[in-house]
C-alpha cells in the first residue's frame, strides 16, 4: 500500500513554496533540486492549481507559490487532489464483476472506516508541520544560495 | 493509494474458507468462484501458510483450510502478511536518495502516523466479520450447490 508517486511530489513541491515564503519558485528550480523532470512537476502543478493549492505567474520572471498559507493547507486537501483512487481494491471498482460477494462482502466498509481514519490523521497536519522556520529546509533545497546570489546583484 | 491485488485475495481466500467452515477447500474450486487462475492463487496461500493462517493438506482430497479461528484472524493479520512495503511514499526507501529532505522532513512521521490509524482499525475487524454465518457466501461462493452435490452422492 502506498501513495502515489505524484502525491509524493505534490507534497515537496508544497514544501518547497512553503520554504520560499511569499518568493515566486521556478519549476526548474524545483525539478534541480528534486532530481526529477519539469514535465513531470508540470503534470502535478495542474490539479493543485486547479485545486487552489498554488497560483502561477506567467512570464519570464514567472514562477508558482502558494495559493493560501501553508497552516492552511493540510496533506489530506493534498491527497484529495493528487490520488485519483480510494477504492483500496479493485473488488469495489465498477468495472470488475468477477467477484461473487461484491453486494454482501463487508470488506468495503471495513477498509472505508481504516481509510477515513487514515484521512483523519492526514487532515490533521499541514505543509507547515513538515518544514517549520526554522528547520534547515531552505539551505537543503538550495534557497539559501539563491537568496544569497539574489543579494549580491 | 490501494492494497495490492494479493492482499485483496488473501482476504477472499480467507472469506471462502470460512464459509465452508472446517471443511478442505480446493483451490480449483476458489479460483473458479473468483474467476483467477489457480497458480495466481498458490502465490499468495504461500504467505498464509507460512504465516500461519491457513493449513494445507496435500493429495487427492487435499485442499486449505483456515489454521484458526475467523474470528481470531484480524483484517490486521492479513495485511502484514501479503503487503511488502508500507514505505508510503519512495522517499523513505533506502535505495532512494534523490529527496534532499529525508533526513529532516516531517513527512514520513505524519505518513506513519496515519497508517497506523489505518492499521488500528484493520486491527478490529475480523475474516468473520466480513463474511457472517447468516450471510448468504455460501450461496454466492457456490458452497451450497458443492454441498447439495455432496449430500446426493
Amino acid at each position: 500500500m502506498r501513495l502515489t508517486k505524484q502525491t509524493n511530489y505534490a507534497f515537496r513541491i508544497l514544501m518547497y513554496c512553503s520554504a520560499n515564503g511569499g518568493q515566486l519558485s521556478r519549476v526548474a528550480e524545483i525539478a534541480k533540486a528534486y532530481g526529477v523532470s519539469e514535465p513531470f512537476l508540470f503534470k502535478i502543478l495542474q490539479p493543485l492549481n486547479e485545486g487552489g493549492l498554488i497560483e502561477t505567474v506567467r512570464g519570464r520572471n514567472g514562477g508558482i507559490r502558494l495559493a493560501r498559507e501553508s497552516a492552511d493547507i493540510t496533506l489530506l486537501d493534498v491527497v484529495r487532489l493528487t490520488e485519483d483512487n480510494f477504492s483500496m481494491a479493485e473488488c469495489f471498482e465498477r468495472d470488475d464483476a468477477e467477484c461473487p460477494l461484491v453486494e454482501t462482502c463487508k470488506l468495503s466498509a471495513a477498509l472505508r472506516e481504516a481509510l477515513n481514519a487514515f484521512f483523519g490523521v492526514l487532515a490533521k497536519h499541514t505543509i507547515a508541520d513538515l518544514a517549520r522556520p526554522h528547520d534547515d529546509i531552505s539551505f537543503l533545497l538550495g534557497l539559501e544560495a539563491r537568496k544569497e546570489a539574489l543579494a549580491a546583484v
